[in-house]
């Protein structure tokens, strides 16, 4: 999901909280899908029958896919240094959050997904685990590592790896949020060509926002961070900052999120700050406002209303909650079933675009996005993704 | 499994062939133990619901041990270099043997198993690796690792690791001997100090069976390799065959397996060669014959039968299957029970005479094991295995 803040809470655990009752002993089991009651079951499912399975994987890799259940996992993995909105926490105080993952992607995506906390932070060393992890995967979701680290070890991962690589805080967060501004401009009769967007936040979501925003047909768009508009002119800009100031430079200009935001169409926050009700009162006519953070939007809703046309957050308490979960479990459901060898902008585009058109003549102000429960979803995902795979030749198998 | 040697079979797969369809698609999947219906159900085990959890346990690390699945799962870890009979046949080809040793974990221990296949074979990137994987794990169970790589690899990991980490071909394999050969010496009225035992096979099973032969009491050991009884006047041997020579210097002379046998008392076979009929009949009277290799044993068990007493093998269709299956899934659960740090010498002597123990008063010469489908197993081994915990002062937590 979108990054997110959290109240502190008490750290101790109580057995009577619901929460906690709920969390016990995990969230996800293993369960075998052959029958293991006799000799009989013993001798087709593990020795001696199994060696002929393993010889003709042996002979042809290829014969790996259907016969193993490799092909419809994946791992999520993550180094615990970016846990929703905790920050640095650690691998072991990650799981809980991995496992979530985990059961989202088999309950929307009837994907198999493993939880794999790391005990290192160093990127070459990430690389090199899941490389060498890789053969027992049919995918690899990286979560909650903390920016510009995610951004190298995702290149280094697609570079090795010929199975998909897909850091879902960047990806999944910038496809969720161009399918809600597709619709919010359908809704308000504008062209993405023309808006003026400013994004509030520089790290891993705000930098794939920028991305697939530009890849879309965005031109104005201004990235914002707690030292205000990220540009050249800041000087002592780290390598993913100056490649934000120089990918915005057309229209950004220095000064503070509501300098940005004077005459602005939209406003997307993936920060977790704030911004002040005069700042959108001062964006342009029927104005979309994206405010994400977790639990804490950049602006309450409420107040957003009173001057933006659309207004979303990351909550499932208000309309038009952008939630990831309309993503990943969609997007790796269509790269598995057809082997893609990766996850390509095209592919992203279309998700996006599928996700928007799931809307249809239900579209309102309050309806730009569908809910995460809505069951054609996933579904629609996947073919949009198979379909782009198939199309791009990148889909290893036909579907 | 106890070391297997496999039938040469076509290795295209055959899609109408019974195993192939049992082996499709997998034979293992995910499942979420929690329910995932609906936003508040989303909120509860995912954000922001979860951020208490993970808070928690970064404040108290021993919290994730009830609040995530950690303490439940093993990760099954090959290299693929000594899969079954079959060798050296890669990460790919050996994980449905993976899959099918993690179903069994689940269905006789109700633990929850991972395979991994590790795209290496260097035995530093498999331990770094394997450390870096282990908050994810409460225990580590590796698997088809080629001799002498084997060693140190589980050696190093031992060292590094505050979770259990067993080596199932080593130690699943001498646990199940020592059980049956327990009772075969109960059966024949013949104390454990006393016999002369020839094990065929200086590999990962035959090392482990030498050392818990020798902690439970065996003074009379000679080793055979495919160059005859490993023995310091051989000369040029490696670091685990010098230590064989070593442990065996009392009784070993250099020889033949059939100069050997010659007056012996027990023959445990691991190695997937031959024993010459000749050979087993110089036994000493009352011999007990271990032919474990599979599917060929040593020795077919009904020239055995001529000349020994107790004849076992690692077959389900002769009596006294010799089974790894009946060790591993109760040495872990019993392990992740009480969170043991490691599995100690003790632990499985103590599982060894506890999986005898079961067989009882209906003790025979052609039943000296149970089945490995008897429903007392895996607890009671877990019972043995968490009482010597206790006493070793190795478990973490009371049960």
């Amino acid at each position: 999901m979108v990054a997110t803040d959290i109240d502190v809470h008490t750290p101790a655990p109580d057995p009577e909280d619901p929460i906690f009752a709920l969390h016990r002993g995990g969230k996800m089991a293993i369960t075998a899908t052959v029958p293991l009651n006799n000799a009989d079951d013993l001798s087709m499912s593990y020795t001696p029958g199994v060696a002929q399975v393993c010889e003709a994987i042996a002979a042809d890799p290829e014969v790996a896919h259907e016969y193993t259940w490799v092909s419809n996992t994946v791992a999520v993995v993550t180094d615990g240094t970016a846990v929703l909105g905790l920050g640095d926490i650690g691998p072991a105080a990650s799981m809980p959050v991995m496992e979530g993952k985990a059961v989202l992607f088999k309950q929307f995506g009837g994907v198999d997904a493993i939880p794999i906390a790391l005990a290192t932070t160093d990127p070459d060393e990430i690389v090199e685990t899941i490389v060498r992890l890789a053969p027992s995967f049919g995918g690899i979701n990286l979560e909650d590592i903390s920016s510009p680290r995610c951004f190298e070890i995702e290149r280094r991962l697609i570079e090795r790896l010929d199975i998909p690589v897909f850091h879902d805080d960047q990806h999944g967060t910038a496809v969720v949020v161009l399918a809600a501004l597709f619709n919010a401009l359908r809704v308000t009769d504008r062209y993405i060509e023309d808006v003026k967007v400013v994004i509030s936040g520089a790290g891993a979501a705000g930098v794939a926002i920028t991305k697939i925003l530009k890849t879309a047909g965005v031109t104005k768009i201004a990235i914002v961070d707690r030292s205000g508009v990220v540009h050249s002119s800041r000087g002592q800009l780290d390598e993913v900052k100056q490649w934000l100031a120089d990918e915005t430079a057309d229209w950004a200009r220095p000064g503070s999120v509501s300098d940005a935001l004077s005459g602005a169409d939209v406003f997307i926050g993936v920060s977790g700050g704030t911004v002040p009700e005069e700042a959108v009162a001062s964006m342009a006519p029927d104005a979309i406002v994206f405010a994400l953070a977790n639990p804490q939007p950049e602006i309450h809703p409420d107040i957003a209303n009173k001057y933006a046309r659309v207004v979303a957050t990351g909550r499932s308490d208000f309309p038009n909650q952008i939630n990831n979960v309309l993503v990943f479990p969609g997007i790796f459901r269509g790269a598995l079933d057809v082997r893609a060898t990766r996850i390509s902008e095209g592919m992203k585009l279309a998700a996006a675009q599928a996700i928007a058109d799931l809307v249809g003549d239900e579209l309102t102000e309050s309806f730009i996005i569908p809910s995460p429960f809505d069951p054609r979803v996933a579904a629609t995902v996947a073919r949009a993704v198979t379909d782009t795979a198939r199309r791009e030749g990148l889909a290893r198998r036909p579907y």
